[in-house]
């Protein structure tokens, strides 16, 4: 042990990867890149290779006391097929680890694993091996994800212009919000048992949370528009923090219009309920798993009539700035949160 | 939550992997082999890919009491790099996800990763992607590795026939013998704190607990030799265990001769020292990360002067009936552990 002790608090996530990173560089010329994007690019010959790796832990990524197992094998997936479909790739072969204590059963691992097959189905990929072992606290997913992606096709975080519209898929903040919702029934339920949940008119922001979608069908849906994104990453950390790391590796600024924010109706309602900014919620909430991504100005006439993206700004040439032109006609930097999980 | 419950210690590790695949068919074409190997096999087109994952969780695969970071993260990659070995392929591309407690400072997370890159060195990978979060309860890694191998050049666990002459590289049981020795040191120092750790002459099994290796090196010696393994396995789980999966994938029988079983002096010495038999400790020990495999008669003269190499028995046409035979002319049946970490 080193004699120095500094605390991974003082330099967060980010600060944390970077630190691994730094100083070290990949020797083989079919690594394309390193640490740094949503996945790892591997070069096939033909083809790029993606490789995306997740670890969801019980206590911080999810309670079980509200997350019911099946939807938690279903978001492991999607949250890696998602990182996919931010590389502009198609997903092909999962593996799933997993780690139980003895407070589960063999029918609770039946249930997680219907979910994991259900993903598997929809988002069009085979679950090809994993590891299972016990734990001593609770449980522990982690998934990795191979997919591909054409080398003309490929779509890095680093490649927005100045000039580039700014594009999110779905709306913004539902997940962030239904957490809070869950998390205020579990509170109330712990303080009296016989309370029933309030959650009527709430199944959408709780689906936000509980059961996310990768957006491959929008991935799918540019390419026969005809669009190439020019930078593409997805939104897990909430749209401020997941805009910085665009602008940050394109070298590039952006400035995002507050009026064009896609925020669901159910969303407006549960931030009011909670006393809390839809705004905020959807520039800071993460764990959306909408798509954001930039496209050249002459894109616009091929997707403005698809109903899924929503034009939130547009990219500048100031490096690093970037702002919210707020409703009222004031521009103020966007700042990412601290340490994300 | 299902009515019934079943305790997962009633199936074991293999009947819980069994349960998990049970029905489970992929669906890609590019899908080559599920669950069931140690690695799973992506058609490439020209070549096939391997996808391989592993987690270890801080109080049940290793204790950081007398386990070093570096060494740690030196093994995470290793014990992977195996699996990939196992298919008689080539290692590339590796992701490292971490989670971790606030006990852990930031130096703390340099050793690991400085044990990692080594490992990546070592073994011809780059670290390309990976995850930080952070844990309630201790380290946990889990690495996937992403390789490649000829289609022609490929082995799997089920290709062993009658005949076929048995071989293991390296010796077997060290690993558990040096986590014996590690974990009774350990409860004398907790007894007595000023007690110095008795650990000389003990470099050999110790360090074949702390760092083992994975054996890219035979891969690529006996491939020079103009040998193409039947049927390969990495000795994770203990020689029985394993030539039990070799055996019931491949359809077949094997004799192992007892005193063909390679084993350190070292091992031997610890063995005594502890009361345990070196025979169970090399059948059943575990984490040796030596590879066991399957080659015709022919290829007995092109192998038997390479040092790392031990004949050890041969292969039956009797279904998974796999034996020993003592030193005493019995013929005794191997059977595998119950759960295994």
């Amino acid at each position: 042990m080193s004699q120095t002790r500094t605390e991974i608090s003082s330099l967060g996530e980010f600060g944390l990867i970077q630190r691994i990173n730094k100083g070290y560089k990949t020797t083989r010329p079919d690594s394309i890149t390193g640490i740094g994007d949503d996945a790892a690019v591997i070069d096939l010959g033909d083809e790029f290779g993606l490789l995306t790796t997740d670890m969801l832990l019980e206590g911080v990524h999810f309670d079980l006391s509200f997350f019911p197992l099946k939807h938690l094998g279903y978001k492991a997936i999607a949250i890696n097929v998602s990182d996919i479909a931010a590389m502009n790739g198609r997903p092909q072969q999962v593996t799933v680890g997993i780690a139980l204590s003895n407070r589960f059963s063999v029918e609770a691992v039946d249930e997680f694993y219907e979910g994991v097959k259900l993903a598997c189905k929809d988002f069009n990929v085979d679950l090809v091996g994993g590891d299972t072992t016990s734990s001593r606290s609770g449980l522990i997913v982690s998934v990795s994800v191979f997919g591909k992606v054409a080398k003309d096709k490929i779509t890095y975080r680093h490649g927005a212009k100045a000039g580039d519209l700014l594009c999110v898929t779905g709306d913004l903040g539902g997940a962030y919000l239904g957490l809070q919702l869950l998390e205020r029934e579990k509170q109330v339920y712990l303080a009296n048992p016989n309370m029933q949940p309030e959650l009527e008119g709430k199944d959408y922001v709780i689906q936000r949370q509980l059961r996310p979608e990768a957006r491959m069908d929008v991935v799918y849906e540019i390419e026969e528009a005809g669009v190439l994104p020019t930078a593409m990453i997805d939104l897990s950390d909430g749209l401020a923090s997941d805009l910085l790391h665009i602008c940050s590796q394109s070298g590039v600024g952006a400035v995002v219009f507050e009026d064009k924010l896609p925020i669901d109706d159910q969303s407006f309602l549960a931030a009011t309920e909670l006393k809390l900014s839809p705004i905020t919620a959807a520039l800071n909430g993460g764990e959306d798993y909408e798509l954001l991504f930039t496209v050249p100005q002459t894109a616009y006439d091929l997707i403005k009539n698809n109903p899924k993206i929503s034009f939130v700004g547009y990219i500048t040439d100031t490096p690093n700035e970037v702002l919210l032109h707020t409703n009222g006609d004031n521009r103020i930097p966007i700042t990412a949160q601290g340490w994300q999980q």
